[in-house]
């Protein structure tokens, strides 16, 4: 019998597990519907592939579309915006439909856990990347350390989506935007929670920037990672509850941290007023603004900038905000916007992924832990490239795990219902196998 | 003919607007209702006043009772929370009623002008201290510029709620809570906006506090003024509209705000986050928890926090901070707060007005304008000291002129209908003339 997919959602993130649910949709017995408000754009990818998917145009608004879809459906993936996997969520439940994402368990969706057991309907989130192949991985690491009669004491964990040796070129922020630019721009601002040695550990959002971790990943150097929003949540799924030492982190490369520190101490990143400018005020008036009226005449904007924020004038820093055009005659292009929509709208030119970018995956784990009285440690490194500008390792790292996670829901091998998260090894351990057979997407373990 | 006067919400605020009602009541042929959650605590003061006035118990869930009240009420005087006037108003706008409030402008309520205008509703806002008084006396100041032919070129306006001096005590912070504490914990938390010379000025959060300006009230000495999140907004309800300068301002005494600062930088203000912490988690393990891993073993807290904040450990932002308990084993007494929960809880005991604590509001307008050729400087200034612990210098300022208000409005004497604030002469000239007649509240003019 057929398995009905649908598919809401195909942007350019979902290339990797397109191409991943055509390749299996013959033999498993699958029938694909991709459900896009362009779908246009999926023509030539499905053409070849008439007789076990379909595209449809399908707008978000379109709430008795989207019922209808998904009553014809056997198990829904989603990579719709994660605020509205609310109502995709509903639509299964009362359809006894499964969904499969890579978005995190909101509150939303974990009220529905219930009434999803009863309905007998699987909500698999957490599928992607990074939530996703993190908590697989780290699982796989962790069940390891365990049969080993190892005891863990600490475990941090990062992931950062940055950019190939190659693309990295002269920009000095080694950094283009593979995910969205509004997260990257609004990212951290509250206050960040882990803990260190049994000790809770707060970082707030004007210092975040300044205080990360230095660490290097075979083969492709360097990384630093700041602290993610809250790192304790991780805990109780990872059944960690008594670990002394659990961090979660964003990786990038060397430096990023602390310009984009300045950059918070500006001012630039607050998305909270708009500053009613107009369209055509130029950056340099931007930053000027920013500044106490100066005290000595003519002194350049960037030696002032400088001065404001104790940085040295032809530092790293500062070298990185120029690189941006801060202190330039360019029009900000936007009224009335806020700093941050004002600052995207720069970075969405300054870190433009170009058409012969590659882009760079990095995760990697630390574990410490305790075995036969003697203190050891693990770290698991994943860096995975892109292909090509459709194939990206984001796209590649956030669809193939969701797409191996479908098979595996389809077939049957996924026996719990209501919300659930891939930490449990009869999930992970087929899709980390699979991902290194068939895709070279391989963690790389050191044991000190 | 009797006019039937409705007040919603009698909180400690309230007073001194309640006895000006009351005692004007008989003379000016008014009953007055007032409406609260707890009425019981109105009984002695109403007692002597049936025959015009009584209390009626009301929750602000009771819509179908607030629409009863309002349709047997001719005005209508919200003391309740801001959020509600919208409700309110468009109950007074369904039954033909006026409305007067001491509180800011909503969208909400702005966007219910027409149908105000067209059911013939007047609906006043801002006729409290600040929004209010501070319309009032700015408006009679830069009409009288006006008169003798100047032309305004800068105009920074500051407001403080206060301790009058024999009330700051040994408290360094030279503060206690006069009004909403969360505000106070809260404020500033959004880049203010200003302009000066022409150029807009912006000056995100994490800057705010270390950014104030120093000013002089003749009898009451120095204070510090922060910007307040949006100075342009007042230019055009002014006339205001080519002004180079204009600032609006939030006062406290000299060293606060360096203080502050040091708490914002620290991350004590943030409301983002619940921290997960236990109710019994100390002050002193809370602030550790901010800090970075010390890399010397036994320093003091206190000089940790120094260090890291680059203060002096002995300077005057620590005492102050010293002097809260944040370096002190007292529990933070509330498990899985926000920072600024916890802060708040804390400063509720440390700022707590005491019984025989006078308060002190000080209100200051700055003009700078050009008249016949020459540049001349005005100030004029306010302070309002606390009668005692039910009429504050807070309820006198708030309520004295919001009571004035609804006595002009009643009289007839506001002709326009929708939403109003008091930039009319015909409002504000009688309102002023009162308050310096009958309370001996006037403003100190100096010219320069």
């Amino acid at each position: 019998m057929t398995t009905r997919l649908l598919l809401l959602g195909a942007g350019r993130s979902a290339s990797s597990l397109i191409q991943y649910l055509l390749r299996h949709a013959p033999t498993e017995n699958w029938f694909l519907t991709v459900a896009d408000a362009n779908p246009a754009h999926l023509a030539p990818v499905l053409a070849a592939h008439s007789k076990y998917a379909r595209a449809v145009p399908f707008a978000l608004e379109q709430e008795a579309l989207l019922d209808e879809l998904v009553e014809q459906a056997d198990v829904v993936i989603s990579m719709l915006p994660a605020l509205l996997h609310g109502v995709v969520a509903r639509a299964c439940v009362r359809h006894g439909c499964h969904l499969a994402t890579a978005s995190y368990v909101s509150p939303e969706i974990r009220a529905l856990h219930e009434e999803a057991v009863t309905a007998g309907v699987t909500l698999l989130m957490e599928c992607g990347l990074d939530p996703g192949l993190d908590h697989m991985s780290a699982m796989r690491a962790i069940e390891h350390i365990r049969a080993r009669g190892g005891r863990l004491t600490s475990f941090k964990s990062y992931c950062g989506g940055l950019l190939a040796p190659d693309a990295e070129g002269d920009n000095p922020w080694k950094y283009k935007f593979t995910w969205n630019p509004r997260n990257v721009v609004l990212a951290g601002q509250s206050t960040a929670k882990y803990l260190e040695n049994g000790h809770p550990r707060f970082i707030p959002y004007q210092q975040l920037f300044a205080r990360t971790e230095t660490l290097a990943v075979p083969g492709y150097g360097e990384f630093e990672g700041y602290a993610n929003r809250d790192s304790l949540s991780y805990r109780a799924p990872y059944g960690l509850d008594g670990i002394p030492t659990i961090l979660r982190g964003t990786l990038r490369r060397p430096g990023y941290c602390a310009a984009w520190h300045a950059l918070v101490r500006l001012g630039l990143t607050d998305d909270t007023v708009n500053l009613d400018n107009p369209e055509a005020m130029t950056w340099a008036e931007l930053v000027e603004a920013y500044l106490p009226v100066s005290q000595v005449p003519d002194l350049d904007l960037s030696v002032r900038v400088a001065n404001y924020l104790g940085l040295d004038p032809t530092g790293e820093e500062m070298g990185r905000l120029n690189w941006l055009g801060l202190f330039s005659d360019r029009p900000v292009g936007h009224a009335n916007g806020t700093p941050a929509q004002l600052l995207e709208r720069l970075l969405s030119e300054k870190w433009q992924l170009q058409p012969h970018d590659h882009d760079l995956i990095v995760m990697q784990h630390q574990f410490g832990f305790e075995l036969n009285g003697a203190v050891h440690s693990l770290t698991s490194s994943l860096a995975v490239l892109g292909d090509d500008a459709t194939h990206t390792a984001m796209a590649k790292t956030v669809g193939l795990p969701l797409g191996m996670a479908v098979r595996r829901l389809v077939r049957g091998e996924v026996a719990q219902r209501g919300v659930l998260i891939p930490v449990q090894a009869a999930l992970y351990e087929p899709i980390l196998d699979e991902l290194a057979a068939d895709y070279g997407i391989v963690f790389t373990e050191e044991e000190h």
